[in-house]
This record gives C-alpha cells, sequence and structure tokens, in this order.
C-alpha cells in the first residue's frame, strides 16, 4: 500500500509517496509528473548508495524512455561542497542538461541538498526530484531548503528549491547501517515533539520496531513525520517565522557537529542531545520537570546519545553557537518545548542559561 | 535632476534611481529603503572600483549609522567564479552578517552578477542593493538575473534574485576607461533595437554625446535603456518567453567570448558582432536588407566592432554555440530582428543558416 501527502504551497505543491518497492516504479512516477523525455536528466548519488541502487533505478528509467546520466561523489558530509558543486555542474554540461532537464538526488540527506542546490543553481534553476534513502531524509527531503557548507559554517550557501514529488521507496532502509537508523529517527521523534503528542507516544511504543526497521511502522512514522514537516513547511515557506520550530535541538545540535569535526557526531546524534538541552532549558524557564524526563527517556530508548562527551570544551561550543543562523540582530532565538507536542519561540533567552545547560549536559549521569 | 523609474514585479517591485552624485546621498536612499542598522551590511567591489569610490561610500554610510564592511576582488570577470563567491562568503560569516544584512554590489557587471549571487545564497538569501559603476551595468543591474562562470560555461550557475533597488549615480561614469564606455553603450543600443525604433535613431544621432559621456544624453540614454529592459522583465520575470529577446547578438556573441578566451573581446564588442549577425540572418529570412545596413552603421558609429577577427576558428564559434542556454530540447532558439526595434524568437533556425553568418562575418570588409 502506498501512503501519499502533500505539500501544500500554492504553485509549488507536491506529492509525497511513500510506499515498500516504489523504485520499481520509478519510471511511471516520472512520467505522471512530465519529466522530459528529450532532455537528458541527471541523478546525483553517492558511493554507499550508487552500488545498490544506481544500476536499477538507471535501468527502470531507461526502460521507461527517459535519459539518465549520472554522478556520484563520495559518500559523507564533505560533499556538500562549492567544489563538488562545480563537479556536478561539469557532468550537467558534459551530458548537455538544458533548461528541461531534471536532476534527482537518490541518497540521504546529503545528497538531498547538495543535488537540490545543483537544481537551484544550474541555470539559474531546473526541475528538481527527491529520492531519499535515508530514514533522517524524511525531514531534508521535505521543504525546499537546499544547500552546501563552507569551511566556517554548515549550510550556509544555498536556496529554497522545492522538488516536483518526492519518491520514498521504504525498501531502501534496510540496507542502513544501524547507527544511521537511529540517527534518522531522532528527526522523526522530533516532529512529535513540536507537533504532535500522540505521535511523541506512538514513537516511544514502537522504539523497537522502529529501531528494527519493521516495513508497516516504518511507513506510519515516516508518514507522520513527513505530515508534520509538510504541515509546518506549507504555512511558513521561507522560515519568516513559524518554520524555525523545525528547529529544536538544532542550536546545541550543530554547535557540536561543529566542535566535533563534521562526522565524529552524527546529525541525529547531535540534535537528540540538543532536543535534551531545550527540555533541560525549558524546566530552567518554568515549565513542568516532565519535559525533561519523558523527552530524554524516549531518546534513551532509541539508543540515541542525551549527553555532551565530557571532553567537548563548553567555550568551543558557546562560539559555534554564535555563529549559527538561529541569532539575529545578536538576539539568541531559542526553541522552547512548552510541553510535550508543542514548543515555542522564545527570543530572549540569554547565553548565560545556555552556557548552564550546556554544563549540565557534559555531567556523567 | 533624479530619474526614477520602477521595475514591476508585484511584491519584488523595485525602483532605480539614476542622476548625478547620487553617492553622497547613499546613507538616506539605504534608511528609505529600512536598510538593517543593527545587523553589518556588506559592499562587495572589485580593485578599480574600490581605488575610487569605496571609501567616499563607506564613510557615507557609517556616516548615517549603518554597518558596512567589504570585499574587494580582482577586477575582472575571472572573479565571477565559486571559489571567489567562497571567499566572499567567508567575509561575510568573518563580518557576522546575519539574515538581517544587506549585500551591495558597488561596480559593474561582474561584481553586480558576483554580489547578487552571494546575497540569493548566503543563508539562502538575504537583501541586495545593487549600485552600478560602468554603462554595461543599466543591463546588468535590472531584471535579477544573478551568477558565476564554470570553467566550461559562463553565467551557468545562479539564481533570480531582485534587489532592493538600483542606485545610479552617473558622475562615477567618467572614470570609466573609453573602451568600457562603448562595450556598455551596446546593450543600450541593444535596448533600442528589441523595442524602441525612436530610441534606437535618438542613440544614433546622439552617439558622440554618448561616447563623450555627456551627463544630460547619459542619464537619459540610461533611463530609456533601463526601461525598456524594466518593461520585459517586468512582464517575463524567469525568462519563460518574452525575456529572450534581450539575447539579441548574445547567441554568437557569447560564442566569440568563449572562444576567444574570457576578456579578449569585452561583453558589449561581442555582442555588436552578435547583432550585426542577427541582422544578416534577419535579411536571409527574407527580412528588408535596411536591418542589416542600419544596425551596421549605428555600431559603427559607436566604435564597436562589427566583424569577427579573421582568425577565430569558425567550427570553435559553433561547437561554443551548442554549449549555449538557449538551445532547448536541440532546438536551435534564435532572437531575430524583423525591423528597428522589433524582434522575433524564431525557434527553427537551421545550424546551417548561422554557419554562413559566421564565415559572412569574417569577412574583411
Ligand atoms: N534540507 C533540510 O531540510 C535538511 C534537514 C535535515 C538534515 N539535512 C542534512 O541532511 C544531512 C544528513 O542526512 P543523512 O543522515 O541522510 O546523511 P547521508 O546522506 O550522508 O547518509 C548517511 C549515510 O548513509 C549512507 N546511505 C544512504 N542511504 C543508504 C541506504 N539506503 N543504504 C545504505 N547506506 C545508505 C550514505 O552513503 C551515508 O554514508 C546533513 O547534511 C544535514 O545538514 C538537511
Ligand atoms: N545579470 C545580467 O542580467 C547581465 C547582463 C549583461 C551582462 N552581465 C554581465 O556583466 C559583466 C560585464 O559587466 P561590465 O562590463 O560592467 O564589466 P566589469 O564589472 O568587469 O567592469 C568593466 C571594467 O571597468 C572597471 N570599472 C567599473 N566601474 C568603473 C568606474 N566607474 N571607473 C573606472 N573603472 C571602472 C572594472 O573594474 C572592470 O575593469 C559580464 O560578466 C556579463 O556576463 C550580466
Ligand atoms: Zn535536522
Ligand atoms: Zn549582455
Amino acid at each position: 500500500m502506498i501512503k501519499e501527502l502533500t505539500v501544500n504551497l500554492g504553485e509549488r505543491s507536491y506529492p509525497i509517496y511513500i510506499g515498500q518497492g516504489l523504485l520499481e516504479e520509478v519510471g511511471a512516477y516520472f512520467e505522471k509528473h512530465g519529466i522530459s523525455k528529450a532532455s537528458p536528466l541527471l541523478i546525483v548519488t553517492d558511493s554507499h548508495v550508487a552500488e545498490r541502487y544506481l544500476q536499477p533505478v538507471t535501468d527502470r528509467l531507461k526502460e521507461a524512455g527517459f535519459q539518465p546520466v549520472s554522478h556520484t561523489v563520495q559518500a559523507g558530509e564533505k560533499s556538500k561542497a562549492l567544489s563538488v558543486l562545480e563537479e556536478v555542474v561539469t557532468t550537467c554540461l558534459e551530458a548537455g542538461l538544458d533548461r528541461k532537464s531534471t536532476v534527482v538526488a537518490l541518497g540521504g540527506g546529503v545528497i538531498g541538498d547538495l543535488a537540490g542546490f545543483v537544481a537551484a543553481s544550474y541555470m539559474r534553476g531546473v526541475r528538481f526530484i527527491q529520492i531519499p534513502t535515508t530514514i533522517l531524509a524524511h525531514d531534508s527531503s521535505v521543504g525546499g531548503k537546499v544547500a552546501v557548507n563552507h569551511p566556517l559554517a554548515k549550510n550556509i550557501i544555498g536556496a529554497f528549491h522545492q522538488p516536483e514529488f518526492v519518491l520514498y521507496d521504504t525498501s531502501t532502509l534496510l540496507s542502513l547501517p544501524d547507527r544511521e537508523v537511529r540517527a534518522g529517527l531522532s528527526e522523526m521523534i522530533k516532529h512529535g515533539l513540536i507537533w504532535d503528542a500522540e505521535f511523541t507516544t506512538w514513537c516511544e511504543d514502537n522504539a523497537d520496531r522502529l529501531t528494527g526497521l519493521d516495513p508497516e511502522a516504518l511507513q506510519y512514522g515516516l508518514y507522520k513525520g513527513c505530515g508534520v514537516k509538510a504541515a509546518v513547511v506549507s504555512q511558513d515557506e521561507r522560515e519568516n517565522d513559524l518554520r524555525a520550530i523545525l528547529n529544536l535541538g538544532h542550536t546545541i545540535g550543530h554547535a557540536l557537529e561543529a566542535v566535533a569535526g563534521y562526522g565524529e557526531l552524527l546529525h541525529g546524534e547531535a540534535i537528540a542531545i540538543g532536543m535534551v538541552g531545550a527540555a533541560m532549558l525549558s524546566v530552567q524557564l518554568g515549565n513542568p520537570e516532565e519535559i525533561h524526563t519523558v523527552t530524554e527517556r524516549i531518546f534513551r530508548k532509541f539508543g540515541l546519545p542525551v549527553r555532551i562527551p565530557a571532553h567537548y570544551d563548553t567555550d568551543a561550543i558557546m562560539t559555534a553557537m554564535m555563529h549559527d543562523k538561529k541569532f539575529k540582530e545578536g538576539q539568541m532565538v531559542y526553541i522552547v518545548p512548552t510541553e510535550i507536542g508543542k514548543v515555542e519561540i522564545n527570543k530572549n533567552v540569554s547565553a548565560a542559561l545556555v552556557r548552564d545547560v550546556v554544563e549540565r549536559l557534559k555531567q556523567e549521569d
């Protein structure tokens, strides 16, 4: 059974298809959405994903009459770089991609962000399709944020570029390393925590089915997770206000990723710690203790980290936060849970309070 | 006296101010448009322009309470590169530019295109102001096309990003080298040729005043030129159809620039040759001979080249054209004048006919 939902963005609206084995039908989906057969299309993927899924996807598309070419980058965050973007564009030019061409992201969030920025900027914008292959990508493939990193900051060079559609074949998730599975589920839990208490409880109750990649649980969880993301993005495409709630746990999380050196902590792991931190902050601000205990309990159940490794330097973490995009005109904006399933955007959180939380997150439990 | 006109693009509409000495009032214009004083703003400029205008602009802005920082790149087309963009972003990060910051282009088309793409992509888009200092930039500063080059193709990585306003101080043009003056006037003449026969005649009649930088003639010519650009862009912001007419002379022109090695022929010079070529093509397609004779006569009057240097290789020119963005799904799209002041978009021009024109353009006159 295929689940389908829509990201409502006026003329930029698009569907998300979620189900097992969808890649076998990739040609039909491309056809349904009027992807050009006369112009070449580019599949961007990484070395791990290419091994398993590039050939079958290419074959299906060729059989359906499309002209796929591909560009495979090294797996890992380092490929989200301008130098790699330039190499992908070389392939676009050599393959003769034109304005009617489409760029397809086949992979996780790294590939979605990189290929998406290629699609946004090649010839000032061509069509884009997301084929996510990680759990984390249920988040990154929805909402149109695309970007590459700068040596000094993550995701700092990018665009908003919505895909034509998202084709989410849950069978591809079976080959994901366990650590990536758990890290991806961290964003799914986030979607519960910011929007939907019932879904949060469902996640906690189904932790074992989710980490064990039970197909039905996965499909339902991804459907609900994508649904929250779609609802938020539909109301605020360009992050003027509401969309910021998606950053729950990300202020501390991004700082940890920066301090650790990209890759040491997975994104989902870093924001799990960040969400526990946000819950601690919430309690400090006078909200019920339960917010912290429940949040921490859930992440522990998923085997995700809930403390900052003790050797991380607090000053370095604080400095990294100062570079974060979430500081507007010198003010510290913080996403703070007010109960399970609800958050607020607090624009006056003092740096001292955050520092205090960081220190507590470093203590052994 | 200040001339003002508006680019009508709904909520992205913006004014163009044209006049002598406007830079003395730069602070007042920034204030009028609500540019943030709390966040730093970045002025991007090049080595030639910085020498003369960076200090006064910075001083005026500081006096008015803004926080300008600057990044100066080497003058020349080579600065329209991803590697340079990355360096500009380094400055943005080090200076602490945030989402309420503004990027200002102070310079010619190279700076406008580079700074504009920084503004479009830094934090997925911040505000942008154009302060053009070349005649050519009356074209490039209006319409929101921004881009950098790829080693294999010009302007291939970019975005549409409209400025808040364009501040055109015609006094800055007095320091322009004569060759740059003439090359810039080439785009002004183009605006006549595609849209306004009367303005074309006015250009021809005022060739000496324009090349001599007579302030009144300049202001009027730039006002009319910007007006044509604004009218076209207002009707077709993203080049779905009409906007393509702005590419008169550019198919051959871009190919010549590519074959020459960037810089040997100025952009305005290359498209002057290209417009003569388009006029020849027009006659071949059955339009009156006069289109060619008048077009060629005007460019000669402005001291612009009207022939391809004989040593340029025809095959190389044809190949370069094949890489041009104006080829959709293998078809050759060509902007062809049908009378002075009018053009049509011809989607079925045969490569053989174009080759014939290229050969004729290489013959001594
Ligand atoms: N654009 C957004 O809105 C958004 C939101 C959240 C995260 N992100 C970005 O997403 C990125 C993280 O995404 P990610 O966790 O998917 O990382 P990823 O793309 O690097 O994938 C993780 C690892 O799994 C491998 N992999 C992917 N699919 C696989 C499969 N089916 N089988 C086996 N291995 C597979 C990859 O090769 C990689 O080694 C970060 O760069 C982050 O900034 C973007
Ligand atoms: N975005 C668009 O719609 C669009 C349209 C047309 C052209 N362009 C681009 O514009 C660029 C060409 O623009 P350009 O001709 O202005 O080139 P440019 O910016 O390189 O300026 C030409 C030269 O004049 C110097 N200069 C600039 N202002 C000066 C001044 N006031 N006094 C003395 N010297 C000065 C510059 O340093 C440079 O050496 C090309 O890259 C072209 O692709 C873009
Ligand atoms: Zn995230
Ligand atoms: Zn031009």
